[in-house]
Formats: structure tokens, sequence, C-alpha cells
């Protein structure tokens, strides 16, 4: 076998390579955590151990508004203080948006032979958006192998913009003008995600007025527990124009983070909620095989019917898991040692 | 004690006055499964008994779109032929949207001195819009106690629009001109939970281009497995214009889904992510009473210093709420009997 050929690497092996910058030890891990095997578990405890150092920063908002473009214009300036920068962005799986996500990757392509810039386009969950779940880990993958910064760029539709505010660090939100009058009120819970607002395609008109309602709704949003007040950016991320003030809004935002505490209480919040998500993935999959397709389908069937009531019907669904961790546990458990951090 | 007044009632005297047409003892039905309590799952076995039998419509779309005047016409239209209708409006809790919705339901007035229409306003989950975990339920009790029609109405931010089409026998998805060239794409993922199209306002200029956009979108939305068309109906709700129309629609799809096998298939998958939901917030209360906040907090911990991988600091919850389980049933349970349905 000739050397560096693609003979199957260890998890160790992948990590160190992807740490000493090799863009395609790096994929192959991404892909490792993507598809669940005996090797993502190995890989998440090594993982853990180095993740933690990047600076995390979500980019969303509507489709139209320049997203992927700001998000390009922007590993360029943390290239140019000298950051490893990793992108996942996030696409729709939507057939109506496949192409002009697609498009917007080509901009991208101006980084495309820098080793210092990692770019993964990841599947969303569904169609209404929605990161997929292996999104988190994803972003450890980037952490963990040395990516000063990691960008998560997802496209503002659904649940996405509240599943980014809960796993980067800083979120931008983008708007543009031009995209109506409704889109204000519509948006109205973006006010409450964002860290640092961005008003791109701030050449055109109306622009002025996107930034002025934006101003004025951010005054109205009750402070949050450490007083951060998200300031509003405006970008042409196509020349260029704006984004080191938007990288001055995003330093300054994780400095805050940091002085005040809230990234160690920011970072504890996410590891609660991906070790509950985990957890009760790990449950539902022990109850469904215990059942079977069939057994769950018989309680759905006795709901329906009106046999039973969803709670009583998910009662069994716990006790059948209950049951099979019992009766598989009893001999090497028992003496409830595990429980050791 | 006068008759008729403030004395608790059973759950069966509550159901027996609802179903005979008591707006009060709906109201408190409805209360009580709103806020957990024993007699919650009293209030749930008996209602499974009785569900089931409603047409449950919800109705979603981008605040500005006329949702509230829509369904106020709806209502009328359903009255007319002498259905009784229970309406959920599902509020966000965004103090930006707070008063547009209060001024709406002032527009539901018309109906409120007739008893055969229930009109209940229910907080939504979060900020970012999203159903209440106790709306599946709200919807059982006004089908249980005999409403014909269940209309839910949900503003279309974020989440809701998903859970909605979840939980509805036929999604109205409503749109109206003036809401920019954006909004198209932005929504491009309502495409697929809408089984009937409402494009309102339709006598203001731009209506026939929304239509058209619609039609033309809808055209590329791959058949579902049953291949029902989502049609598309003009409205001008203020003036009633359409409902008619709308009506019509919306009994066709009804039809077509109980010739089709298509409401039993979507009423099982319906119990199924409602059963397996409700297992998944039993089993984490569960681990989360056994181990406690500060053991909760400890795991997280944990993963933040990386001296835990999330997997493996989920395995410790799961095995948590395993060992309790295994504690308290090893006397009651042991004989596996419980699992007849």
């Amino acid at each position: 076998m000739r050397p560096g050929t693609s003979r199957v690497r260890t998890v160790g092996e992948l990590f160190e390579r992807a740490r000493a910058g090799d863009p395609r030890a790096t994929g192959q891990l991404l892909s490792l955590v993507e598809n669940p095997s005996d090797r993502l578990r190995e890989a998440m405890e090594l993982l853990a151990r180095h993740a933690g150092h990047a600076a995390t920063i979500g980019v969303t908002g509507a489709p139209g508004v320049g997203k992927s473009t700001l998000v390009a214009a922007l590993v360029g300036a943390y290239r140019q203080v000298g950051s490893r920068v990793g992108v996942l962005a996030v696409d729709p799986s939507s057939p109506f948006t496949g192409g002009a996500v697609l498009g917007d990757r080509v901009r991208m392509q101006a980084h495309a032979t820098d080793d210092a810039v990692f770019i993964r386009s990841m599947a969303s969950r569904g169609h209404l958006g929605g990161l997929s779940w292996a999104t988190p880990q994803a972003l450890r993958v980037l952490d963990a192998v040395g990516f000063d910064v990691v960008v998560v760029e997802t496209v503002g539709v659904g649940q996405s913009e509240v599943e980014i505010a809960g796993l980067a660090d800083s979120t931008v939100v983008v708007l543009a003008p031009g995209l109506g009058d409704g889109i204000q009120a519509a948006k109205a819970g973006i006010l409450e995600v964002g860290d640092v607002f961005v008003v791109n395609k701030s050449d055109r008109d109306g622009a002025g007025q996107v930034v002025r309602d934006l101003t004025a709704m951010l005054r109205l949003v009750p402070p949050g527990p450490h007083a951060w007040t998200p300031p509003v950016v405006r970008t042409v991320a196509h020349r260029e124009e704006g984004i080191d003030a938007l990288v001055v809004e995003l330093r300054r935002h994780r400095d805050w983070l940091t002085t005040s505490g809230g990234l160690a209480e920011r970072r504890r919040w996410q590891a609660r909620e991906e070790v509950e998500a985990l957890a009760q993935a790990e449950f539902l999959a022990t109850a469904r095989s215990v059942l079977g397709e069939a057994g769950v389908s018989d309680l759905a069937d006795a709901v329906v019917r009106g046999a039973l009531d969803p709670y009583t019907a998910a009662d069994r669904l716990v006790q059948a898991a209950y049951r099979a961790q019992h009766a598989a546990s009893s001999t090497p458990y028992g003496d409830g040692s595990a429980l050791v951090l």
C-alpha cells in the first residue's frame, strides 16, 4: 500500500492529521460524526477533551438577505488576522432553495484553496429548517481540531433560528431592505435570538428604514440578565463594506460573554440541552426496540380508538424500556456504582 | 350552598355539563388540561373515549395576512349549517404581536354570545412560536365535548407551522399580497404543510401575482402518497368573500382524507408522536428527579470541561432513571404483566 492513500485510519490518527491541518482528515472526522457507528462514540470521547476553544458564530436570516456573501466576507476578515476558520452551511433540503444555496456556495470558492479555511455543507433535518442532529457534533469537530472561529450558516426558516442561538456563542441575524413590511412583524421573534444584527445590502433604498425599525424594536426588548444591547451593523457584503465593524462587534460580544460569565453559563446550558436530548433519544430507541414497530403502532392505534389515553400509552412505553433495562442489567449492574463523574 | 355556584365538580360532572353545551364547564375542562394535576390524568382517560369525531382545521400564516378575520368568517359559515365550532387561538407571547392579536380577538366578538361557538386563547410555548404542550389536549377537550369543527389558529412564526400540520386534519395556509418578494422564498417550507391555500385580501393589488406564484410553486411539489393537490382559494375575509369556497375545499379535503385512508393514517401518526413525546418527557422528569438539579448540572459541567463526552453523560442520565425505576418497581412489578393493551 502506498503511503498516504486511503487505508482506514484510527480515530486518533485522523484527529492528529486534522489538527495538523489536513482538510481530508477533517472531512473524514465530520463524516464520522454525521453517520452513527461504533467509531462515533470513540471520536466523541476524543473530541470532548479538545473542544471548547473556538469562537462559534451563528449566522441566520431569511433567504435573499445575502448571508452566504456575508459569511464569505467574514471568513476573509478573520483570515487577514491569521485565524483558522471553519464554516458549516446547513442547507435546507427543500428543492426550492437548493439551487440558490448551491449558487451561494460558489461565492465561497475564493477560500477553497486555503487550507486554513474549511467549508462543509450539511443537510438540514427536514423541509422546514431545523438543524441536523449532527450539527453540534460537527461544530465540536471543527473546534477540537483547532479552528479558531467556526461559523454556522443557516437559512432562517422555522426552527433553525432558535436552534442556532442555542448552539453558537454569538448569533448574527441578517436582514436586508426590500423584504416587505410584514417581515419585521413576522420576525419579531428574531429580536430575542440576535446578539448582533446586520442590515446587509445597506446601499439599497429602505436600508435606513430597516435600521430605524430594528433599533426601535430592539429598544422594546427587555434587557437580558447581563444587559447586552445588540448592536446594528450596516454592511454591503459583496463589496466587503462594514465587515470590519461586524468583526469588532463580534469580538466585543465575545469579550462581554467572557467577562460577564455569560459564556460559561451559555455553554453549560448548551451542554445540558445536548445531554438531555441524547438521553431522550437513547431512551426512545430502547423503548421502540423492546416493543417493536408493531408494538408502538398498537399503542398508537389504541389511542386513536380511544381505548387508551395518551398518558397511559406513554406509561406503557416507559415501562417497556425500564423492563428491558432491568432484564439486561440484573447481572452486570445492581450495586449502583456507575454514577461516578 | 346555592345550586349552580362554584363548588368543585368532578371531572365527570364537568364533562357532562360541557357536552350539554355549558361554556363554563368547557372552560374549566380546558383549564384542567392546561394545568397538570391529578385530575388531568382522570380527564384524559375520560376524554380519550369520546374524542376523534371533530373535523380539526389548522389555520396558519404570517402576521398581517388576516388570519383572525378569516377564522371569524369561517366560524360564521360553519354556524350557518348548524355546526358547533371551537376555536383555539395560540398567541405568541412576544410583546410585539400581543397587541395585534388582542385586536384580532375583538373581531371574534360577533360570536361571543353564541353558545355553539367556543373561543379560547392559549399561550404559545415560547417567544419563537411553537404550540403549547397543552394544545393537543385542549383540542381533544373540544372534540370530546361535541364540537363538530375545531379551528386552531396559529401565527406562522417558526415552529408552529410544522406543529399545526401535525395536529390538525386539514391545514390552511393563509397568504396575502403586499408582503414582499422575499416572503415566497422564505416560506417555501409552507408549501409542504398546506392542504388548502388561501390568498386573503385578494381585492388588493398583487393578489393575482401571489396566486400565480403559489400555483407555480405548488406544481413543483412532489405529490404525496395519496396525490392530493392543494387548491388555492381567493378570499376577502372582512367582506366574507370566498369563505363558502373555502368551506367547500375543506369538506373536499376531509372527504378525500376519509376515503383515501389518509385520515386514519394521519391520526395514527399524530397519536404516535404524542405518545412518544409524553414518554420522553416522563422519562426525563424521572431522570432529573433522581439526579437532582445539582446532579444534572454536574453532568453538564463535566461535558463543558471536556471530562465527559455528551454521549457518555447521556448514558449516565439514562442509567439514573433506570436505576430509580428498578429500585421503585422491584416489589410491585417483576412479573412483566403490565404490558397488556
